[in-house]
């Protein structure tokens, strides 16, 4: 146990502050004595903003990262008789890859130990998401997830509270302070999750658009490098795909919607783009565990990965041909004229779709497991004057309204011949080995 | 009142930490909250960092000073038959030069309404100083002190603790936070108090050099400029002088060592920097109250200065004439080697004094009164081997090793025709109109 007054933080903060280099002594001691209790909330916060605005060396945020992983326990998979590979995403709009991804890798018999968390804000969570299946738990005891991982293959559940437990007093501080946004602090959050999680590979979703998290390619690109660096240091196996949120992924934002659109992906059908991503993340993730060159799709297609999922809904007490809920309310939204749709902006989508009820505003909120938003059209396809452009869903009417106003200027209908706002390919960049 | 949820904390440290600029009714929601504690510690703190590291500008820093001065009281010398003159000093090793120029100013009809403070770090506070003196009480009411302005003409007492309760608030977190030397907090901290005192006219001493708060004389020059301008805009008449803190002002450093120079000074001796810096500062204090071109210097010479002062200290029951402490415990520092000393800087000599017990580490300690330094040569001086430089006085003679530590490299005793380290002017520029 590090002795607490070894440091004085103040000379920590200002070294940081005066675009100084902190030592990797100094970063141990800082993190430990933050998570005692030891530094308090607002030298922490001050702390933080100095590495907003003045950066860290990629030797500091290798240093934060093992320093926040050793205030908490390790999880090890090496018992189990196969690979195992994970995947982390950035969050987006719509984004529920996670859900046909974990089943369809280990379908291949690499083991997926998916530690997930709940939404805050306007990018969902993955637990929220599969709670709307009825029966369907989200924790799991360690012996429990192991057991599941030989037995299924995948496993998706919420992370116990002995892991990493500075991320999360750091995390909720940054939230209240503004200093969310730094790749240090993103980066070392992340990763030591990831690593703490015990997986071997990890292939990671980094967003970017004007629905991201970071709204610039390269900020996600340094970020990208930041959590590969990391990760391969740490020995883990790494990739990352560089992916654009600029539109909603798939035609379904919310919860239960996004749980019947992942299980028509693993039925084979399903939006195209949710489909391209889910394959592609696949194959990055077999690829990392050494099994590169399979043909991903077909399991998709053939009902393989579809067994996985229902074994492991089952697993969790949960019911994979249960009834979804669905709302009491729904609102659509017609063409008000007649075109090609030419835009449709991710972040008010996300936005009306928490504010219906599918995200929570405090950690401490409830979601509405049938709220969120379905697509009818995506953009580049035409439409008919009062043709449907979206259903809103709640259970209580008098949202509509507060998500209705999150969504002026969210699309616009144009000219057949126009181009649309934002056509590149969903997948831009690959970054690893 | 305002509205507590009229602004949310985290939009406003996020458009300060992008470089933004806060709206005046931004920074009084900011300021109202935080005081009343609806704001957090570790907003408040990150905010603060933001602001060191983005700045301020004018017209925010304006607000801001504005904003702290409305948390509290205001003080109000109207009623007095004379005009009222003020100074103010960024802090300095020896610094004592209010004790002489608060009776000095008040000769010449002029009433001196200095607020003081107890000191925190190695610059000590002029409370501390006249605490040495048997019998002096800090604390008066505001009837107490307005009537020994009528009848003295001169009062240095404590601060109410009504007057800005903001910057009470936010300095206790500044220092916690290592957010204290920015400009724009230190500019409406000290302006606030002068501003919310109610003097009609005020002089900055505003230090720079290796023992003072700002080191680099253009930082020290926009701090002066800020506060003349706050000062000017809130109707005060105001001018700074730069003055150099390479070295310690004076031969004594600590509390009963600097008062006993002080009354030296009021005698019409003391050492040359403390008399001359004592003279520009009351020339100055009197000409923005209306009266230039007066003899100051022949109101020390001539005893009237010392009357004021043996006045003062008794109506704040205190015996001007009383012994002052002595420490019990006393080391002598003599030249290694002859030559002339040409080097003596001002920090290493003030953490010193303040190791051997003249300040405190935490607000809640007490200072020892006849711990200090009194320096026996001043740099351009000739020594011989074995003569005494400096005397270390201290109740605790276990304090003398931290002391000596503190003082490694702080002096240098050189050739005879070696130019000295640190032979600029001592008052080096003036600021105001």
């Amino acid at each position: 146990m590090p002795d607490v007054e070894q440091f004085d933080v103040v000379d920590l903060i200002r070294l940081k502050r005066d675009q100084g280099e902190l030592s990797i002594r100094e970063i141990d001691w800082l993190i430990d004595a933050y998570t005692r209790g030891y530094v308090a909330d607002e030298q922490m916060s001050a702390m933080a903003m100095a590495i907003f605005l003045n950066g860290m060396s990629r030797r500091e945020i290798r240093a934060l990262t093992t320093s926040m992983i050793s205030t908490g326990e390790r999880m090890d998979f090496a018992s189990l008789p196969v690979p195992t590979s994970d995947k982390h995403s950035t969050g987006g709009v719509g984004d529920k890859i996670t859900l046909p991804l974990a089943p369809l890798v280990a379908v291949f018999g690499v083991a997926v130990p998916q530690l997930s968390g709940r939404g805050l804000g306007y990018t969902g969570g993955t637990l929220d998401k599969l709670e709307s299946i009825p029966g369907w738990r989200a924790s799991l005891s360690k012996d429990e997830m192991l057991a599941q991982l030989r037995d299924v293959g995948a496993v998706i559940c919420a992370a116990g509270s002995g892991l990493v437990p500075a991320d999360k007093k750091l995390y909720a501080l940054r939230d209240a302070t503004g200093t969310v946004e730094a790749i240090p602090l993103i980066a070392s959050s992340i990763m030591s999750k990831k690593i703490a999680e015990g997986t071997r590979a990890l292939v990671l979703d980094v967003k970017f658009g004007s629905g991201a998290f970071l709204k610039n390619i390269d900020h996600s690109r340094e970020l990208a490098r930041t959590m590969v660096e990391l990760g391969e240091g740490a020995g883990v196996a790494m990739s990352a795909l560089l992916t654009n949120m600029d539109v909603p992924l798939g035609l379904t934002i919310g919860n239960a919607n996004e749980v019947r659109e992942s299980v028509e992906i693993l039925a084979g059908g399903g939006p195209g783009d949710v489909r391209e991503l889910t394959i592609a993340l696949a194959g990055e993730m077999l690829a990392l565990a050494g099994k590169p060159d399979l043909d991903v799709a077909a399991a998709l297609d053939d009902g393989r990965a579809m067994d996985v999922w229902k074994r492991m809904i089952r697993a969790q007490d949960g019911d994979p041909d249960a009834p979804l809920p669905v709302a009491q309310e729904t609102e659509v939204v017609v063409a008000e004229r007649g075109g090609m749709l030419v835009e449709q902006w991710a972040l008010p989508f996300g936005i009306a779709a928490w504010r219906l009820g599918a995200g929570r505003a405090r950690k401490e909120d409830q979601v509405q497991h049938a709220a969120g938003i379905d697509l009818h059209i995506k953009p580049g396809e035409m439409v008919r004057a009062g043709q449907p452009l979206f259903s809103l869903h709640t259970e209580q009417p008098e949202r509509f309204e507060r998500a209705m106003s999150a969504l002026q200027g969210a699309w616009r209908i144009g000219e057949p011949c126009e181009s649309i706002a934002h056509d590149g390919p969903l997948i831009t960049e690959r970054i690893g080995r």
